[in-house]
C-alpha cells in the first residue's frame, strides 16, 4: 500500500442555504478543494451523504454530483454510515489511492437538510437509530444521547455544568471560524437556561440542522511534489461498528465503536493519545464530546467532564478539541461533517487557521460518528 | 495489489418476503455465503442498498446488519449507486482485499421493496433518476427506458418482437432457477399482448419489485487453499458514471457508462468480449439488455435486437446472457442484484448450476447498472 496525502481542501460557509440545491452546495465545496489543490480533474470520487433520498428526494447522488462537477465519467461512489458518512468517504478515498487504483481522489460529503420541515428532518435523522426497536418507541437522537448522559452522570458524577462547558468552549472556538453556522459565544448560564430538549440536554447542548458540504483531494504521498500546496500525510485510519441500538450494548457510559476505531488508527499510525496535538471529534451533543474524549484515550473514564470544565480541551489546553467550533457551532450537515473535520485539520497542520491556529500543530486526529455510536471512523494526519 | 478470489456465495429464494424484515433477509443470504465459504467470521463488510431509508425507514444499515450477522464490531460500509449498489459493494470489497487491508471481506446487497405501496416504491425508484429535471416532470423508469427503446428502434430498426425475445429467453432460463421470483416461461405473444406500461414497453418487458439479498465472500487468491471451496478469481473490475439525466447525453441508443466500465474491466483482465463464456447483465427492461449487449462489445451497435431474436444470447448461443433468468425472471431487489449476478457467475464457474449450467464455462462477466445508466459496474471472473 502507498502512503497517501491530502493536498487540497474546501468548504463554504455553512448554514441555511435556501437558494442552493444539494448539487450546488456540493460542487461549491468540491471546486474550492480542487482549486486549493491546483487540479482540474479527478480520477475518482467518494461522496458521504446520509439520506439525500429523504432530505432531497435524490438517491444515486454520486452520478448527479460527478456530472455537475464537470467530471462526468469517473468512478463515483456514495457511501453512507449515517453521520459518519463523510469520514467513511474519506477512508475509502484513502484506500483507493493507497491501493494504487487512483492517483487523484476526491473525498466529499454533503447534506441539504433544510429543504424539508423540522419534524421531517427529525424523522430522517431517526432512521440512523434502530427504527425497529428504538424509533418505533418514539425515541429520537436527543433522547438516546440523554440516556447516555444520565448514565455517565450517575456513574461518574458528571455535572450539568460540565456538559455546558463543552458548548461554551466550542462556541468560543467557532466564533473565530468564518464558515461556522453559529459563530458567536455562549455562556454556561445560557446553556443551562436554554429550552429543554431531552433531560438533561437543552437546545444549546445539541448540534443544529445545517446545509453544507466539504471536500478534500488525496494523492500518493510521493507525488505531493507535483502539486502547488504542502501535503499532509494520512498516517492512521480506523473504522468500527457496534450494536446500533443502545439496548444491545454492555455499557452506556462509553462508545465502543469510537474506542475500537481509535485503537485501530493509533496502531496504524504508531501514535498514542499523548502524541495528538489537537482533535476534531463528533460533538453532536455535548455529552458525546465528553464520552468520546475518554474513548479515544485523552482522559480516563469519567474524567471527560472535569477536563471540559478545567479548560484542558480548550485552545491552549492539554488537548484542544474542536478548535473549528465542532458540530455545535460550525453546524452539522450530517454527511459533510466527517470531511469538514479533515478540512479543519489540514488547514491547522498547514498553519493557515488564522485566529484559531493551534500553535506548532503537527499531528491531528478526526473522529466521526454515526447514530448514537453504531459506527465510527477515526483518522490521524501528520505534517510531512 | 493482491489477486482476489471469491470462495463462497449465497442467496435465498427471492419474491415477496412479507414475513421477514430487511435484516432477516440480509442475514439469511449472508449466512448462506459464510457457510458456503466455511468461515465463521469476516474482517469487513460492504453492503449495497439503494434506499433502505425510503423502503424500510432504516438508514445506517451496515451497523444494523453487522450486528445482526453476529459480527458486531467490524468495519462495515453501506454503498449506494441506485440499482448498481450491489456491484459497487462487490468492487469495494475486492479493493479492500486487494489492498491488503482485509483477508476476509463480505460483499452483500439487499433491498426490501414490498413493505411500502407500489406507488411509493415507484417514487423510491424514481429518486435514482434526476429528480430535479426528470422526476419533477413525472417521468419514471419505464418512461426513461421507453425513450431509449424508441430511439433504438428509430435508428436501427429494432422491433417490438426483438424486445419480447429478451423476456422470453430470460424467463426460459429463470424457469430452471429455483431461487427466481417468477420461475416460469412466457411467450412472445404473451409479452406483446401484456398490459402497456410506457410505449413500447409492456409489463412483461419490465423487471419486478422484489425482496431479496445476496452475498459473496472474498479472500486473497493465494489463501484459497485454506478454504474448503474452489476459488474463482476476480480478474477485471470497471466502474463508470454518466450524466444521470437522459437529456445530458449525446446518444440515447447506447449507454456510455456500460461501455466505459466494460472497457476498464476488459483492460484490467486482458480479455476481449469474445473471451467471455457467459454474461449476467442488467436487464431491468428488455431494451436495457439489448443496448448493454452492444455497449459491452458482444454485438455491433444495432445488432443486439437481431441477436436476441436469433438465439445468439440464449443458452447454447454465441454468448449466453442472463442464464440465471436475469432481473426479469429472477427478480430485482435493487441493491442485491449486482451481488446476485456474482452468485450466479460463481456457481456457473464452479460447475454447480444444475439444469442451467453453461458448458465448459471458464470466464464470466457481470454488468450492474444504476438508474438509466448514470452508473455502471462491470466485473470479469475466471476459474482458477
Amino acid at each position: 500500500m502507498r502512503d497517501v496525502a491530502v493536498i487540497g481542501v474546501g468548504m463554504q460557509k455553512w448554514g441555511e442555504l435556501w437558494t442552493k440545491s444539494i448539487r450546488d452546495v456540493f460542487v461549491e465545496s468540491a471546486l474550492l478543494a480542487m482549486d486549493d489543490a491546483g487540479v482540474d480533474h479527478i480520477d475518482s470520487m467518494y461522496v458521504g451523504s446520509m439520506s439525500p433520498g429523504i432530505f432531497s428526494s435524490q438517491e444515486h447522488l454520486e452520478s448527479v454530483l460527478g456530472d455537475y462537477l464537470g467530471q462526468p465519467h469517473i468512478p463515483a461512489t456514495r457511501v453512507e454510515s449515517a453521520c459518519a458518512s463523510g469520514g467513511l468517504a474519506f477512508r475509502l478515498a484513502w484506500m483507493e489511492v493507497a491501493s494504487g487504483i487512483s492517483d487523484i481522489a476526491l473525498a466529499g460529503g454533503v447534506e441539504k437538510m433544510t429543504d424539508i420541515s423540522g419534524s421531517d428532518a427529525t424523522y430522517a435523522l431517526a432512521t440512523a437509530a434502530d427504527m425497529k426497536w428504538e424509533g418505533i418507541s418514539g425515541v429520537t437522537f436527543p433522547g438516546l444521547y440523554a440516556m447516555m448522559a444520565v448514565a455517565h452522570m450517575d456513574r461518574y458524577g458528571t455535572t450539568r455544568e460540565q456538559l455546558a462547558h463543552v458548548a461554551v468552549k466550542n462556541h468560543a472556538n467557532g466564533s473565530k471560524n468564518p464558515r461556522a453556522q453559529f459563530p458567536f459565544p455562549v455562556t454556561v448560564e445560557q446553556v443551562i437556561n436554554s429550552v429543554k430538549v431531552a433531560d438533561p440536554l437543552n437546545i444549546l447542548d445539541c448540534s443544529p440542522i445545517t446545509d453544507g458540504a466539504a471536500a478534500a483531494i488525496l494523492v500518493p504521498a510521493d507525488q505531493v511534489k507535483n502539486y502547488k500546496r504542502p501535503g499532509v500525510k494520512i498516517i492512521g485510519s480506523g473504522h468500527a461498528t457496534d450494536s446500533i441500538a443502545l439496548h444491545g450494548r454492555d455499557d452506556l457510559t462509553t462508545i465502543r465503536a469510537a474506542a475500537e476505531a481509535g485503537q485501530r488508527a493509533y496502531e496504524m499510525a504508531g501514535k498514542q493519545p499523548s502524541d495528538i496535538d489537537f482533535a476534531e471529534v463528533h460533538d453532536c451533543f455535548t455529552i458525546a464530546e465528553i464520552v468520546v474524549s475518554e474513548a479515544l484515550g485523552f482522559f480516563e473514564p469519567g474524567q471527560g467532564g472535569p477536563a471540559a470544565e478545567s479548560g484542558a480541551t480548550a485552545m491552549g489546553g492539554k488537548i484542544p478539541i474542536n478548535v473549528s467550533g465542532g458540530l455545535k457551532s460550525k453546524g452539522h450537515p450530517v454527511g459533510a461533517t466527517g470531511v469538514a473535520q479533515v478540512v479543519e485539520s489540514i488547514e491547522q497542520l498547514r498553519g493557515e487557521a488564522g485566529e484559531r491556529q493551534v500553535k506548532d500543530a503537527r499531528v491531528a486526529l478526526t473522529q466521526n460518528m454515526g447514530g448514537s455510536g453504531g459506527s465510527c471512523v477515526v483518522h490521524i494526519m501528520e505534517v510531512m
